[in-house]
């Protein structure tokens, strides 16, 4: 169900489970009598838009409670979730990523972290391409196998994940530290960037960061292809290790 | 230049280059005055669509010669030329690719490649995708630096690889020996199915196949991603070894 138009449904989404919802629609001029509605989109960081009721009646032809909330399709997990299962993981192995735009790059991502058993995605639920169809159907069945959390602030979670003893390491092309060079087999976050490389922010809360031996000429990687090959680095040393 | 209209300089693409050659247009009702191009064009391999007077008109307007030859603008490598060269390699990188049809595949492929400095990549002439303007955007530059040749007849090039004591090495995820398990330092070709994997003939003629660690419940990768992995794995070999 994309979209949900009852009032009660859509406060109880919006408190119990805001991470499957995407937008709040709103007919101009009914802002007051769902003014409770909004003030709860907005506790739950969903965005909110007022359309007339010429865009409305078009967008959602026979609807007549004057709002709409549009979810996702995907369940993700919930962040708070997430954090809590950490200690109960053999061995915790979870991927970050600062906002990837292409759902090509991130189906391709999701696809490679299914065939790579890791324990969970993270990805921002902001500037960020989220697990649409177009994704799932470039994941192949590997959105089925992954957990995926959408976090408002990757930095401040990426905390959250260092105090469970999570130790989140940055791919970065310029990083003097080669991948193959560190020890990946401890509870392990690669923390990635999305099409234009890691953001300040998220660079600063890593615990280190690491570079993929590249070409001087031409050290350019597809996002999908920097976190396959992590991945593969990671699971190969665990393999050796066992 | 995408379009060749003199019938010499046709003929002369068609006997000496004929790799950047795409397809041959004939006007329909002048096959006989131009019947010498398309036996030309068969011997070469390149595919002859003749089309109605209007339709060659409108597709090719102001060209009075009934006949057109589509090009490439990608200058691909000849293939007896790669192979005469692999003796000056210092250590031969190679990849063979069995048929990539998505241009944002093979796009991924030629960047990972530059990337991780291969000495070149083998596609096939015929039901695979070329590297047209799609592929080289994605890629980022990456065409510009690595040579790519194609080939009518990928299991017979794979022999005369190893005539030149370059490993073939299939990927396959049936495979019982793992990539990390293999000494990936000698002269080498990896090679790669496209999406549906290796060809049987493609398959019998590698030297050894080897598998990606893959769980065992979805042990699918995407082969952008497969190609990533296996071209870090004997980077990170050459890299230690030195």
């Amino acid at each position: 169900m994309p979209y949900l138009d009852n009032r009660n449904s859509i406060i109880e989404v919006l408190r119990s489970h805001p991470e499957e919802a995407t937008r709040l629609w709103v007919e101009g001029g009914h802002e007051r009598p769902v003014s409770a509605i909004i003030e709860e989109a907005r506790k739950a960081g969903v965005s909110v838009r007022v359309i007339t009721r010429d865009q409305f009646a078009k967008r959602f032809p026979g609807i007549k409670s004057h709002v709409c909330l549009e979810r996702e399709g995907f369940r993700y997990a919930e962040p708070d979730a997430l954090l809590a299962t950490i200690p109960s993981m053999p061995l915790p192995f979870l991927s970050a990523f600062d906002g990837i735009y292409d759902p090509q790059n991130l189906g391709n991502v999701i696809r490679t972290a299914a065939c790579f058993s890791l324990d969970a995605l993270i990805i921002p639920r902001d500037n960020a391409c989220g697990v649409t169809e177009a994704v799932t159907n470039v994941a192949r069945g590997g959105a089925e196998h992954v957990r995926i959390t959408r976090v408002t602030n990757l930095p401040r979670y990426i905390e959250e994940l260092k105090k469970r003893n999570v130790f989140c390491f940055g791919l970065d092309e310029k990083a003097g530290k080669e991948v193959f060079d560190m020890d990946l087999t401890m509870p392990l976050c690669l923390v990635l960037g999305g099409e234009e490389g890691l953001r300040r922010l998220t660079r600063q809360r890593c615990d280190m960061l690491l570079s993929i031996p590249a070409s001087v000429d031409f050290p350019s990687l597809n996002v999908a292809s920097a976190f396959a090959i992590a991945a593969y680095e990671a699971t190969r040393q665990r393999r050796i290790k066992k």
